[in-house]
């Protein structure tokens, strides 16, 4: 067997790139498609990825102060009214619910047309005006404030082309919502979050990101200033992993949340909102599969080590399978990256030649196998999934058995930072900030293929200087980009003064722009 | 100040019990009403809540071997067809998407009725088909099975008439679903997950429950047999708490859920489910509730230790305040119940008598003060939530930091086990067992209120031989107990051999049966 997945990945072209993703998620047993279009169903292995992601994010974002909470999957069509008519580029692809009972009909179960709601429910797509409202209750008195809500849910935007983690009709993810006295405290906190998420990204995900601003016309609708982290793909393209958004006073006005400063006063509150989503999933996929399959950094690998023992129905099995159950308890008893080791020993009846492919396929950090012989002579053989050959040899390892309980902690951190230096260097390796010009720019991504599954050659981001066009100009800018299938993706944060032009507008740049093609 | 709550509990007849109870669910800011009509805001407290049971039950249904997924929020009409055509029964009030885009109409956002979708959706209220299959996929042989798999998720259930947290419209669950190879391991599987359930009802929630199989008339649909764990609420009402279904081959004909035996034929799967939701925060607050708020068990509450520092606007505050830091530290290195003590600093600007009732109300088990004088002799002055009252005197205590550091894990366990010692008494001396005929029971229950809220003396369980009857004589049964507003609630496990006859049937006597009042 060359290769674990059934696809490869790359080869100097991005045609057979979605095929091999399509691969590793369904080889690695992560989701897969549901008989509800657009909607996918999350197998355990994908769901554990999730409770990793949860569980460490979860701790940040209480660690800043916040509060979970929960509020109506359900939300009036009339909470929507005010904010479509305010606010251009409002999503109306919105799952409406009408009715609620169904009846049976000469044996045919139908909607009960005696049923229809009086006024239709909206299945949330966010939860800005439900939980708004609730502020709008709740803020009394500057006392009150900041207000610092979390939500992990489920939201379903109606989606045309789906696409399994990057884009379903239904995910799951967490949405702040917080209020605050002043703009200063808002925008902090907009700031705070997304350092968040970069620091779980980097730290967690080991998927390095450039955290900056979007530019205005890429901004959440109503939100004065939108933050974002972007990860690059191995194909190039980027993705928008997590958001943040400074609201100003906008959905105070809309939704009236006021409070009483310590003069006296009513004012209104600023608010903010931020959110990360399954979407995550798709994006460690992107960064760190291989032609084998996943890879996964052991911070969120449900099993950072899995043991398969090599079983022949014979007397000596009892033997194995007491050795492996030793080395599992022994491991759980060390800690790495801050917790507990997770082990596993993998007893299922099945042969261990294909046990090991499918948690190489699934990304364990470390496959140990013990056989007969490793439990006579107190030692194990391993592989470490993210070095996993030697061309197109299988590397493995053996080590004494109380070596290997004592090394793998620093193994599986080793794992974490190299799955992350790998993916840094990729990132710093492709983003050009030679390009001083429009048609440098199309010249580098060439012309645009209409369908994006069509080979087109590996390109990474361009990091261009700008002079921060606004309004007509930059939709106008948009629609080159668009026409070039490019997008603005942020404007970096931390940047030291620069010189030099613009490349859309000419006039003199007070900044660069990171531009790339994006999922 | 009287009492924390505005509403008082019993005095001896029903009448206020349900104004209490909401009155403790507002008061203790665990939940609200939100304005989509029967669904709740789940506060950050009474999330909290729900936080700690869910971590308890998840390590528990993890250790029984299953593992978490996630499946669509919406099902294909077509999928409860063959059921709804099949099952008596089954439930037809739910939430039926029939639209994926809004428009907007002269300013005006309305229901895009081009965007109507070829089959409705129906938002889940129970995922037994949706799960089933994905196992009609999943399983090929006999070694995929047991098939163990739990959903965290919200479901949707039209109601008509609700209450928070014990009947709303969405609620939040986990829902478990195995597949078995044969009726034994599925039988056991059923009675294993009802055990986990009365465990953590019991060691966790502090709340006695009866463990027993329902009468045919109230299993699930579908289901050969139900079993549930019943608790008695203050007001003498029982509590259906939590549910574990066996299907036998029901579901698993129907969908086609098949596995190839190590025979090499093809046979139907054994299929279970089970589930328990928010209701158990219902139950926490009408089983601990008193007329000065809500008691929480320690092992459920968010905060276990609440330090209140008396303020005063002057320079000594800051001494207050770094000795209620460093009493917080030095609690949370300490354990109790199996884990790390939740402590909290409350250091809201807020007048600490204010913030002290919120607490009592809250349910936070200890709740210290501390004051300059405390600071200064290096002590603390603390009440016990459990043991609040001498009288109308509110009871306080006062310990040297030290000894109060030492004694805060086992004061903890002491509220944990005096909470479910206080319910267990209650449980244990309102089941009568001396009714020996339907006669007797009416007479006991008395005339049956016609609006539930009415006056009503504090009736408790009756525990009754009965001859196991089925079918019409069951259903006859059925409509004798309605009119006195009674239902069967389950056949308690672990009975022994009983004579008497049944007080229905007046044939001989196989087991006993509880009736009671519910909710």
């Amino acid at each position: 067997m060359q290769h674990a997945l059934s696809v490869s990945r790359m080869t100097g072209n991005r045609s057979t790139f979605p095929d091999w993703y399509q691969a590793v998620v369904r080889e690695a047993d992560m989701a897969e498609n549901s008989p509800v279009r657009g909607m996918m169903i999350i197998k355990p292995w994908g769901y554990g990825v999730w409770e990793e992601i949860q569980r460490d994010l979860d701790r940040r974002i209480k660690e800043t102060g916040h509060q979970n909470a929960y509020f109506p999957l359900f939300i009036p069509l009339s909470f929507f009214a005010k904010e479509a008519a305010h606010v251009e580029g409002f999503a109306k692809e919105m799952a409406v619910v009408t009715h609620h009972r169904l009846k049976a009909v000469d044996g045919q179960l139908v909607v009960d047309p005696a049923a229809e709601l009086e006024e239709p429910l909206i299945v949330r797509p966010t939860s800005e005006t439900i939980i708004g409202d609730a502020f709008q209750r709740w803020i009394k008195s500057h006392r009150d404030l900041p207000l610092l809500i979390n939500q992990w849910a489920n939201v379903v935007r109606w989606e045309m082309r789906t696409r399994l983690f990057l884009r379903t009709s239904e995910f799951l993810w967490q949405e702040g919502h917080t209020a605050h006295a002043d703009e200063v405290d808002a925008r902090a906190e907009t700031l705070r979050m997304l350092e968040v998420y970069r620091a779980h990204a980097e730290d967690v995900l080991a998927m390095p990101v450039i955290a900056g601003e979007k530019p205005e016309n890429e901004r959440f609708p109503g939100a004065e200033a939108t933050y974002s982290i972007e990860a690059m793909m191995q194909d190039g393209r980027a993705l928008q992993a997590g958001t943040s958004h400074y609201l100003g006073q906008n959905f105070a006005h809309a939704q009236n949340i006021r409070f009483q400063s310590a003069t006296g006063e009513l004012e209104y509150c600023h608010t903010t909102s931020w959110g990360v989503s399954t979407r995550l999933i798709g994006g460690v996929v992107m960064t760190h599969g291989d032609d084998d399959g996943l890879r996964l950094p052991p911070a969120i690998a449900p099993r950072q080590v899995v043991i398969v023992p090599i079983l022949r129905d014979k007397p000596e099995d009892a033997e194995v399978l007491a050795y492996g159950e030793a080395l599992v308890k022994a491991l759980t008893a060390t800690t790495t990256l801050g917790e507990r080791v997770r082990a596993l020993l993998d007893t299922r009846g099945a042969r261990s030649a294909d046990k090991r492919w499918e948690w190489v396929r699934r990304g364990a950090p470390i496959i140990v196998e013990i056989g007969p012989r490793d439990a006579a002579a107190g030692q194990v053989t391993f592989m470490r999934r993210d070095d996993l050959r030697d061309g197109e040899k299988i590397k493995s390892q053996a080590m004494q058995l109380d070596e290997f309980i004592g090394a793998a902690p620093a193994l599986l951190a080793d794992i974490q930072r190299t799955l992350f230096a790998g993916a840094k260097q990729r990132l710093d390796a492709n983003i050009r900030t030679d390009i001083r010009s429009f048609e440098a720019l199309a010249e580098y991504f060439g012309a645009a293929a209409e369908d994006e599954d069509e080979a087109v050659a590996f390109k990474g981001w361009v990091r261009a200087p700008w002079s921060r066009p606004t309004g007509a100009a930059l939709e106008a800018i948009d629609e080159r980009l668009k026409a070039l299938r490019l997008t603005l993706r942020n404007i970096p944060l931390g940047q030291s003064a620069i010189g030099g032009a613009c490349i859309f507008t000419g006039a003199p740049a007070v900044e660069e722009v990171l531009i790339a093609r994006a999922y």
